[in-house]
Parts: C-alpha cells; structure tokens; sequence
C-alpha cells in the first residue's frame, strides 16, 4: 500500500478556467478502466514540458516536442495508458501522428496544436482502432470540473491516483494551481515512467515558462528514484492559461512571480513525491538531505547513491538503522561525480532523523542504536548527510525496495 | 541456490610451491565457523593487489596500500570475516596495525610484510581478543594442501566457497594458478564485497605484475555486477612466487608471457563469474555483451546499464523476455557517458541468444515471443547489443533480482 499518499477523494481539485478534461474507458489494454484522457487547453495558454532524456524516447515524445517547437499554440493533449508506443520504429511515429490528427478533427484545431502522450508497456504497436474510437468518447465528457476523474484515468501500475490542488492570493488576485501525476516503477531522473501535469490560471509569458519549468523539474521529479530506472516516455507539463484574475507575468521581477514561483514548485514536488508514495512495493518514504557540499552536483549525487542502493533500500525495509550501508553508499558517489574524490570521510556527519549516528569516520560516541532503530520503525524516514564542505544542498526522495517490488515486476506482463 | 557454481569438493586445487594456508575458528562473530585464515608467501615472491575505490574504505585497505608500498617483500596475509573493520575510524587503523604486528611477530617477519583484509558487517570494532587469539590457531594449521578450507574460510553470505586451479605447460614448463574468491552481496566495481586471491608459481617480475593485475581486474571482477553497491573492503591480490621451473618473465616480451598472462586472466574470470553465480538470490546467470561500440567505457556503461537495472533483473527472475526494458536501459546509459548521447537507437541490434528480438528501434519483424521465451527459461542467458558503431566491445557478467536477494538483505543483520 501507499506511503501515506493522501486519498484524492478527500481532496478539492479546483477547476482552472481555460483547460477541460475528457476521459474514456476506450479499452486499449484493458476493458472497463479509464485509459484515456483529453485535456482542452483554452487558446492563448502558456504550455511547457520537460521530456525524458532516454535516447530510446518513444514517438509520443518526439512528437511532443516537434509539435512544442512549432509554436501554433497548443489546444490539446491525449494521454493513452496501457502502451507505450515506445520501442515501436515508423510505424509507432505514423500511429502518434493519426492520433494527433484526428484528435485535431475532432476539436477542429490543426494536428501541430495537439501534444500526444502515451504510458504502459514497451515495444508493442497502439491499437489504433480501439485508440481513435476512444477520442470521439473523450473528448464528449469534457468538463472543467473533471481532475478527479482525470487523475484516475493516466494510471497504470500506480495503486492510487494523485493530485494537488492550491488557491493562492497574490497580491489580493486569486491564482489557482490544480495539478496531477502518475507514476510508480522505472522511476528515475532524468525522469522516470511518469507523467505529470500541473494547470495554473495565472499568466506567464511563454518563455519564462519554460525557463521554470525546467528549473522546477530539477527539484521535484529530477529528485526522485524508485529503481533508478529511466523510463522511456516521461513528461511534465505545465499549462498557464492566463485566465485568472492576476495580471500578466513576463519577467522575474513582476509582481507575484516569486509566489507563483514556490508555489508551482511546491505543487510539482508534492506531485513527484506522490510517485514515490506510491513506488511499487513501497512501505517506507525516504527524504535524503545532503548538505555542505561544494556544488549541487555533489550532494544529488550523494543522495541518489544513497536513496537507489539496494542494500539501503532494504535495510529500510527491514526497519534496520544499517549505518555502515549508507557510509559505503556515500563512499562510492565518486564513481559518478569526480570532484567527489577529495571527499575527506572523516569530517562529515550522517543523522538519522534528529539522531547523529556517524561522524569522524565511524559511529558517533554518543549513538545508542534503539536509538536509531525508532527512526527506522517510522513510516517516513530522514536521511540527512553534512559534508561539511561547501554550502550547496540537495534532497532526493525514494521508497524502500520490499518483496512486492520483485513480485509487481516479475509478474507485471503476466 | 547458486546458478551452475561447480562445487569445489570436485575440484582438484593445486598446491602452489611458496604458498602455504592456515585457517582458524576464532570465533569473530560466529562460533564453530572458519572465519580466519594466514597465507604464508615465500621471500622472493611479486604480490599485487587492486582495492575498492569507495572513499569510505576500510582500514585493513588503507594499511595494504601502505605496506605494499613499503616494498619490503610481502610475506602473509591475514584475512578474517564477520567484521570488516570499515567505518572504524583511529582505532580501526590501530586494530588493523595489531593484527599486523601480532602476526609479523608470531611468524618472525616485520608488520609492513603482513597485508590485512577483513570482510562482514561495517561499523563494528574489531573483537581484538577474539581475533589475536585465532592468529596462533591458524599459524599452526599452515598448509600448501589447504586451498579447500582456506575457500571455506573467508566465505560471508555465501552459499558455496569459491576456487579454481589450472596447470598449463609454457613451453615445456608446467605453470600452476590456484585461486579463491569469495563475495555475493554489495557487488558491483570498482569493486565489490569481494576478495580473490590467485597464486601462481610463475616468476613474473613486480611491476610488470603489479600492470596486468590491474588490466586483469578490468576484465573481471570490474565487469560483474550484483546489485550496484561498491563495498568499502574489496581486494583483488595475484601472488607470483617464482618457485615452479619456468623462466622469470620481467617485460611483455618474454617468453611465455602470452600464454600466463591469458592463463591468469582466465582464472580471475571464473572466480569472478562465481560471484555473480553465488549472487544473492540468483536464479539466474546473465552474460551482456556489447559489440561495436566507439570505445571500451561506451559499451561496458551500456552493459551495466542493461546487467544492473532492477526492472531487467526481475523480468529475467521471471523468465519474462520483456525486450521493452532492455532497450529503456540502453536508452538511459547515455545518463553516465556523454559520447553516447549520438547513440542511434535505430541502428542496433538486440539479441537474446541468437534470437535477433529488436532491430530498426523496435521489435524484429522476424521475432516469435516463443524464441524469446525459450532463451529466457535458462539458467544462463546470453543478451548481445551490436551498436554498429565501431570496433570496440565489453562483457559484464550479473544475475536476476528475486525475492531471495530482498530476504537475505532485509534479514542481513538480525
């Protein structure tokens, strides 16, 4: 089960002027399950996205990005799960192409105006008659007041859907953020089998966006592993409609920037952290923090060394305060970051939680191991690493690595 | 159980004239369990060893390099499980300088001729009692004739010891190679919880051995993976005693050198291949084979990225041909080598077996799953990427991830 993910059902998503969404049950892998979605972004909106960086990216992302570099404004997403259509050659890219186009038919936009997504398993081609029967379905259910219905529906091996809803007052204007993700194995930057997309009515100008975009990917779903695997059609996207009542935005010194700012970075690691919440075989959540380090590089590196070791990770699972698995995890982070090889071990210190366990090369005096062991027995576990060497930090989330991550996937085609 | 791990009882392991071994149960943290072990190496011999990179390594590494480099003629080793005095700080260092001392002056040798290694939990002092109290115990027991009981004694979480030996004959000169290893967790170079001893009674020359035992490490125990964690305590020592009838050998030249030197590099990889095949876990025995590659480090990145991926490592626990993950993990290793950013995944070629499954950046059109599926129902499966991109090549040995790997980690300590 999900590590304290908080139930969507409790959750106000509020709708954002300017963007509609469409499910069906077009039954691409499965019957009977929301497996596509249709997002109407209204004309005039800010879209951005930041795609894997797997050079086996699947058709869907190409075509993303094609279709982003365009610049015709973008009208529409589709979203499919239950395959990939990655691993899938030509005739993958002509299948994300028909989509886009008679998606395009539909909503009487041009195909350029649409951005494809696709999410499930590898190397099989779409079925492009159950897809494009689907669009027609989708596209009649949208509705403004669909994230909860949409959340559901970008699902795959994910137990429970995810969203973040906030209202902010900036500058006495009402800015709403709705957002959602999904994701839950091949998690790993840069990025992870996820998709995630985050919907604001406030107005910022199309460059900028960009800008932050991929400002806020580096601390959110750029800091999260599951497996350390990188899948092959991750996105995230955020859209801003403008069509809130806050004032334009075009550069970083404008008023209410800096809100909107944390505020869209607050909702995109709440979402990458969902992911994690939900890793396959999850029962513990991780927050790893490396502080003093001399560059950010460094203390991601440290983190990630720490947060997708196996023997960590199920140390963690067995609730075991296995110091020693993390003192060598730290050690070897100079395989992948060479500045790291001056690392002098003996000066930094490692706490569990509150708790100083390590320092000056070895256990610290004053560490008592029931002590840690309480640390270890909580559900949410602090991992927080000072160097002591510079002033650069970084946090990475992860889960645990239990039984259930190797029966989810030894039998996920089964 | 281990996968297709010959069972040394059946092995003849040939004494190597300069070699004696004598093994202890001290009892460090077991009782009733070999868990010590002296090497005796005749003066006169070259002895060279390769060590973990990990930053955190351990104390008994930092003294080998020292006393190595105190190029007084190494004379013994000392090698105990049960605690792998890393992680100790001062007085790791000045337990491991005990050790030393004890043995050097029971054996009538100087300290700087002795080189400790220990092996087992991180972060426990030394029980020095215990542990000097073996010394005499495993003196007494020297023996050329003990190469079966030394492979039992430095064993850890392995299931089964570890040995090869071979004799060829250099130009009508018989040429003996015994060697052991021991490792199955936290494996991954450079290097792994892992030791390996090769003695050989070839004269080769110091610092022409001291070069070929690191190329040698290159291609074998730097090839094998487990579970991607490098450990702070791993050695890798080749000892060359002089003392069978062929000619010393002091350049690359020399005759006879060929054929030792691809004799040597055998041995390391069978024992090295022993590892993966004792890996915990393991149900499986995968070979990864990367062909046409621009450079070395190109095609061994991709092959670590395929042998180390949890996602390929449970798909092959369940015999399952997922293709789909193989190709993602290609596709991310241009995440720690920047030449294969250009990689075209449209010109390479997938094999499982001598079943071609992708090709063209999806599946072969001449692909039948069944074709898969049978090379996947082995224990020992062959995957070979050909990048068809230049000349060079890697092979890196791993295993599966199973349930049994979570087990024995998460149940490690207690």
């Amino acid at each position: 089960m999900p590590v304290n993910l908080p139930a969507i059902e409790d959750q106000v998503l509020t709708p954002i002027k300017g963007i509609r969404l469409g499910w069906a049950e077009a039954g691409i892998k499965k019957a009977n399950r929301k497996d596509m979605l249709v997002i109407e972004i209204a004309a005039g909106s800010s879209v951005s996205g930041v795609f894997t960086l797997n050079r086996f990216c699947a058709a869907p992302v190409t075509l993303c990005k094609k279709h982003l570099a365009a610049k015709q404004g973008i009208r529409a997403m589709v979203i499919n799960t239950g395959n990939a259509n990655a691993g899938t050659g030509d005739v993958g890219m002509q299948d994300a192409q028909t989509t886009c186009q008679q998606l395009a038919e539909i909503m009487q936009i041009s195909p350029e105006q649409v951005l494809p997504f696709s999410t499930g398993v590898i190397l099989e081609h779409l079925p492009m008659d159950t897809l494009l029967a689907g669009l027609p379905k989708a596209v009649a259910n949208l509705d403004a007041d669909n994230w909860h219905n949409a959340a559901w529906s970008i699902m795959t091996t994910d137990v429970a859907p995810k969203a973040y809803s906030k209202t902010l007052d900036v500058n006495g204007n009402t800015v709403n953020i709705t957002g959602m993700s999904k994701g839950a194995g091949m998690i790993h930057p840069n990025m992870a089998t996820m998709l995630a997309y985050i919907a604001t009515d406030a107005n910022i100008e199309q460059s900028l966006l960009d800008e932050i975009t991929k400002e806020i990917t580096d601390v959110s779903f750029n800091c999260i592993s599951v497996d350390g695997d990188t899948s092959t059609n991750d996105s995230f996207m955020i859209i801003a409609t403008g069509q809130g009542d806050s004032p334009a935005i075009t550069s970083r010194e404008d008023a209410g920037f800096n809100e909107i700012y944390a505020a869209l970075t607050e909702a995109a690691q709440y979402l990458a952290q969902c992911i994690v919440r939900d890793g396959e075989g999850a029962t513990k959540f991780m927050t790893v923090s490396i502080q003093g380090a001399k560059t950010v590089e460094e203390a991601k590196t440290i983190g990630f060394s720490i947060g997708k070791s196996p023997l960590v990770k199920t140390a963690m699972f067995a609730s075991d305060p296995n110091l020693g698995r993390v003192l060598a995890a730290i050690g070897y982070a100079s395989r992948e970051c060479a500045s790291l090889e001056d690392l002098n071990t003996d000066s930094l210190e490692l706490y569990f939680g509150d708790v100083l366990v390590a320092e000056k090369g070895g256990r610290a005096a004053s560490y008592q191991e029931e002590d840690g062991q309480a640390v270890m027995d909580k559900e949410e576990i602090d991992i927080t690493v000072k160097l002591n060497r510079g002033e650069q930090q970084a946090t990475v989330w992860t889960c645990d690595f239990s039984y259930d991550y190797v029966r989810i996937n030894a039998e996920y085609r089964t």
